[in-house]
């Protein structure tokens, strides 16, 4: 587990297995650091370039895990006294296989990056809820995208 | 939910949303049917032609998806007091995108069927306890894996 500069933030490198004709890919466990409970899972799938934001959580921790393609987050904490924003970026695909817990209170972009398919598998604390998450405008934060 | 015969498969439809530049797909949520906990998750991958099996978990339930490529899963009940054997045949995939609930009890066999990658992701209501599942070699079982 790396730790980095937003508050509950945590990249978890996970075991890919090969196997005769195949591999097996961990997600997570109940012990696993980040585990906050499960109701859900879900995948969601970007095509190259799209960008999905920015939408921050109030109760559910994300824990995401990539296991096709490639997919960068960018984490923004806002919640600081100061105007500073805290902006974190992380490229998740099998050759850098970890899980992603990201705590609610944080804001959350994402955008595919291979030219094929680029899934996440999101395993939640909650049930989906759209009243639970605030959503802004990809442009209401100033970060480039550009690929 | 379709019944099968054997006692406790299910196969669930569930959600393939398209998204503008992508999809959501739908797994599980806790209060799903054939939910029995969740304490780990993960994904295995096989290849054109590869079968996995046999193997018959004696706690487990096994919840399946298939995010990727299409899995022929081959079940087998010989707990019948007959010396008939019960085998059902379910083909998943994106374009059968259903949830496969697996009783423990059940012998368990799959086959990659797709040229690309096949993947499945399991959401099991046990850690992973290599004494708590039984195995026989692929030929044990008299079954036809000519694709």
């Amino acid at each position: 587990m790396d730790k980095v500069t937003i508050d509950g933030v945590c990249l978890t490198p996970l075991k890919d297995i090969v196997t005769d004709g195949g591999c097996v890919l961990h997600a997570m466990k109940k012990t696993d650091v980040g585990f906050r409970g499960f109701e859900e899972a879900y995948f969601s799938v970007v095509s190259y370039g799209t960008v999905r934001g920015w939408k921050r959580h109030r109760n559910m921790t994300l824990n995401l895990v990539v296991p096709v393609g490639e997919i960068k987050f960018v984490l923004i904490d806002d919640s600081g006294s100061s105007k500073n924003l805290v902006v974190c970026e992380f490229i998740l695909s099998r050759k850098n296989y970890c899980r992603l817990t990201i705590p609610s209170g944080v804001w959350v972009g994402f955008q595919g990056l291979s030219d094929g398919e680029n899934m996440l598998l999101n395993l939640s604390n909650l049930l989906h809820d759209p009243a639970e998450s605030d959503h802004k405008e990809i442009g209401q934060f100033s970060y480039n995208w550009d690929i």
